[in-house]
């Protein structure tokens, strides 16, 4: 069995810096045509100056591939938008502490009523991290609300739910015309069972957290027939091994490693390899009307053993034999 | 302010076995007159002469305190009750596999009808490890019915339900005459927030799982009213710091260092105070019939900082200040 992709697309990705950068654009080149890359550095890409660096930085080290970073949302962003009005600009909001990086993000909504609309009128999409300061189980359910009132306060705003992990949120996306969501893989195949139900497993601790069984299978009903407004966003964010398996570990799973052929496992034994395509590519596209470079990707029913640490990172699923692989060009 | 407690009691410890006996005795002694003591070593205690050498062991390392060592359950119990007819036994229950060294556990209650028979015509006593293999959330829940027909087919049975951790098991408490329950100090204060709401905290990694601020509230309930059916069980739980922060962390918290100090605070915290001594010694005493030796510990306000390990073993609330400490003899 031989699946090709005409250039797939991670519409949720953790690029980083620094020395990982070159380890997280390895793999990102080797599999996708393009991402929406995080803007949550150590010091946040929050102008347009510094995401044509960062940009540029991405672009050396990859090959037929094209970042779209996001801008991190703070005070600045309206400034920035209107400064550089001839572009198409995505915005990731971050309420404040809710994950790596969100210190500097957002503590209410309603002082950026001004930017949504200007957002609004220009076609920019806003991508969001859906998550109160409740409790952990429940932050997401009760950023349905603050989803709505986006939602209908500025309708023709591309809303874009980032990685879903509720049952609550999937059932949402279809009562506003201008909500889309993404969806990881982490999220479709584990639950907190996988994390905690045995024993602990530290690298697929991430935020939002992975829930339960009911909620993985409202996931998968939208991801097995690729729903149109849905994308894979991988949300890979890695962290170096010391600071996952410690006291005070780190959120984030780093997927990068197995995502096609992972997705391709998954999709085909639901039946649902005809929707991977629009899954991994299609429906982003037409919902950022994107222009990727061409790139196809061949994944192969030959098995292969996840590697236990790639340049100090430990992937998903490491040490585990997978079923399908990335062919070689 | 000072309070003193006369021959406190832990309903539920683990001392482990090797050198950690060592560090685990030195933490009881200081604290308790005696305490329940689990058998899940790495061998099952499942034998009188087991039990009465583990005994001896723990009676060489410790100083007026008197181990209630629990008989493993499993195919031998039965026959070693019937052979020391004599003495009052506590056997504990685990269903296979649901935590650690719990692999010889019970498949079957089915399969121990003339046990508990016998164990009911006695006087004994049935502790038992409340969870299903089903969802990580749910499975202690899904234990009440098993608990409900226990209570009811052997009714004159003393079932402890131990370490309870959900609402669920709460409000089961006063509907069968013969059920007890066991409430740990995690339990009380933390919730999965504290787990992995922000960073994640191997250390307070335990089975059953602490789960949510409506759960806590429900055993505050009873622990704070000191229950008549209630017994503090710390279910102190050590592993070494390298089978902790490591992927496929062990279960378990170590909160035996801590015990006396915090049950204190937050007695006091919540007015409850005047309900410690029952909650921490006195009901445990009459519903086991106990004869503790008498030991008078004393708690003082007066601040302490938590070690960050001790005898290789990270404790719960390591490097935090407490407000209580046990004072000098």
């Amino acid at each position: 069995m031989r699946l090709t992709i005409n250039s797939p697309f991670d519409a949720h990705l953790h690029l980083r810096e620094g020395d990982m950068l070159k380890t997280t654009t390895r793999f990102a080149t080797r599999m996708f045509a393009g991402a929406v890359v995080m803007p949550n550095l150590s010091k946040p890409i929050d102008t347009f100056e510094a995401m044509e660096r960062y940009k540029a930085q991405i672009q050396e080290l990859s090959r037929d591939f094209e970042p779209i970073v996001a801008l991190f949302l703070n005070e600045k962003t309206e400034e920035e938008i209107k400064r550089h009005g001839d572009r198409a600009f995505t915005v990731k909001l971050y309420p404040r502490g809710v994950t790596t990086n969100s210190a500097g993000g957002a503590v209410s909504l309603d002082e950026y009523g001004a930017l949504f609309g200007l957002m609004e009128e220009r076609g920019d999409a806003l991508l969001v991290h859906g998550e109160t300061d409740g409790e952990v189980l429940l932050r997401e359910g009760e950023f349905a609300p603050i989803y709505e009132r986006l939602a209908k306060t500025y309708p023709k705003l591309k809303i874009v739910m980032e990685h879903i992990s509720t049952e609550v949120l999937a059932n949402l996306l279809d009562r506003h015309k201008n909500l889309y969501a993404t969806i990881t893989l982490h999220h479709l195949l584990f639950t907190l069972d996988d994390l905690l139900g045995g024993r602990l497993n530290p690298h697929l601790f991430c935020k939002p957290i992975v829930k339960t069984a009911a909620d993985r299978a409202a996931l998968r009903r939208l991801a097995f027939s690729a729903h149109e407004k849905t994308m894979f966003g991988s949300d890979s964010a890695p962290h170096y091994r010391g600071c996952k398996e410690r006291a005070g570990a780190a959120a984030g799973v780093f997927s990068a490693p197995v995502l096609l052929p992972e997705l391709t496992r998954l999709f085909m034994e639901h039946s649902s390899a005809g929707c991977l395509r629009r899954f991994v590519g299609q429906n982003a596209k037409r919902i950022y009307n994107l222009n990727l470079p061409h790139k196809t990707v061949t994944i192969e029913d030959a098995p292969q053993t996840v590697e236990n640490e790639c340049d100090g990172v430990v992937p998903m699923l490491f040490g585990k034999r997978l079923a399908y692989r990335v062919a070689a060009d």
